[in-house]
């Protein structure tokens, strides 16, 4: 069977550095799980000697602590550091980037305001670097906005890097309504609209379409509904041993794409049993 | 004839104020029309003798200049004052805002977007403020974005003060989506709209309306077309010699408002007139 894989899939660059980053410092452990894949966790674990610690008190000293993409509250850092264990920070430039602005922000005397969601770690993370902690702010609906009390009337505002543009849009455009400044700081990142767009793009020139991913993620779910509405026979799968070679039946062309916590290896093997198949 | 005037009419804010300072300089006189009402410059003239210049050239040393509410482009400002000429800067506070931003915001190397009329004396004012002119750019519609080549991914932007938020609000949003910071400064004047949706609330509680304006004054063709939405019977009137008493036949109240270059003496006029009628 002839496969076609969605220009954008899979995992994105914060992620893939990570994992490059975990397997350069072997023996050392993560600060709660690196990806929402256990497949690739247990990769880590059995040939990079990669833990996990599920709490901060769980680190000794000298031992080698990974901070994954999300970050994580500044405090959590500065312990860390005291405690001297390595520190190698695994967390994503494109979160780095809010979390310096929000520091920055709150101490140039701007209220802050986070659109995102309060119980994730990355947001709990870049929330930790405000000056003020009374006058950080975190919404996810515009109506959110009405129970919020600024300190300020000039409001610089980050959003979590995978919220969707159109509602911190909505946002923005309600702050700006009420107060004088707004500094608007663009933080969400393409990667999983571009593997979406992609996604698209592709069940629309296919036959057949397999997704790859956890099938309870909810961005991979997301793939499968959008595949689903430009190509019928969309399948979602976690790896190869799912494939039915009755899918390809009299079918020309199968289009591959994978959700952002999907391992390359993982996509490999599928590719590689569908190309397979007759 | 009972009548019940808008809750806001007339004059804004910084013409009432630019007229009571031409009333303090006597003898003075404003560089332009100081508002678009011929009778209320020839009060001006007839009471104060306050003149008009129709360019810089005109002016004499040791005259005392009137700046109006628009405001003027920085070196017209500085040529003023080299020549001796005593300056009343009578610039509404709501211009000066966004000419300081636009300084302060270009020094800090943000690019500049200005949402107005490029041939507005107010935007011509701001746009003079920025310290590198070709990085200083003026829209009206987000359409106009897509030929804009800012030098920063920091965009810093202002709104004259009679536009609509609406439409600035989509620009800000284009801006958003393809930059990294947009510092958005909410310049826009309520007063426009204050007067509008006075007039929207009372020509729904009367039976007949009086809009007081100039005939080709578009904001008062605009407080006029929004009465009639209401109520039929809206007329619209430069002064007190064109009412018809016939409007007020079988009446109850008439609402009475008027365009913002419509000086209270002549609203006080019509108020009387109408008073009058039986």
């Amino acid at each position: 069977m002839k496969v076609k894989l969605a220009s954008n899939y899979g995992f994105c660059f914060g992620v893939k550095r990570a994992i490059k980053i975990a397997e350069e410092y072997k023996n050392s452990s993560t600060m709660g799980p690196l990806i929402h894949n256990q497949d690739e966790i247990n990769r880590l674990q059995n040939d990079f000697n990669v833990g996990l610690y599920k709490d901060l008190k769980e680190v000794k000293d000298d031992d080698t602590v990974i901070i994954r993409t999300h970050g994580i509250p500044k405090n959590d850092l500065k312990n860390l550091k005291a405690q001297n264990a390595k520190v190698i920070n695994a967390t994503c430039p494109f979160v780095t980037t809010p979390q310096q602005i929000v520091k920055k922000m709150s101490k140039e005397e701007y209220s802050i305001l986070i659109f995102g969601d309060s119980d994730h770690p990355e947001v709990k993370g870049v929330q930790s670097y405000g000056e003020d902690q009374e006058d950080v702010h975190i919404v996810l609906e515009p109506s959110d906005l009405e129970k919020v009390n600024f300190k300020y009337n000039k409001i610089a505002t980050v959003a979590q890097t995978t919220k969707k543009k159109e509602k911190y849009l909505e946002i923005v455009n309600t702050l700006i309504l009420k107060n004088k400044e707004v500094r608007v700081f663009n933080t969400i990142c393409d990667a999983t609209f571009e593997n979406q767009d992609a996604a698209r793009e592709l069940s629309n020139e296919v036959d057949v379409m397999v997704v790859i991913g956890g099938k309870n993620s909810s961005n991979t779910k997301q793939l499968h509904s959008i595949c689903k509405e430009n190509c019928q026979d969309s399948y979602l799968i976690e790896n190869e041993k799912e494939i039915d070679k009755e899918w390809f039946k009299n079918k020309t062309l199968c289009g591959i794409t994978a959700g952002a916590s999907t391992p390359d290896w993982i996509i490999q093997q599928v590719v590689n049993t569908i190309e397979a198949c007759h």
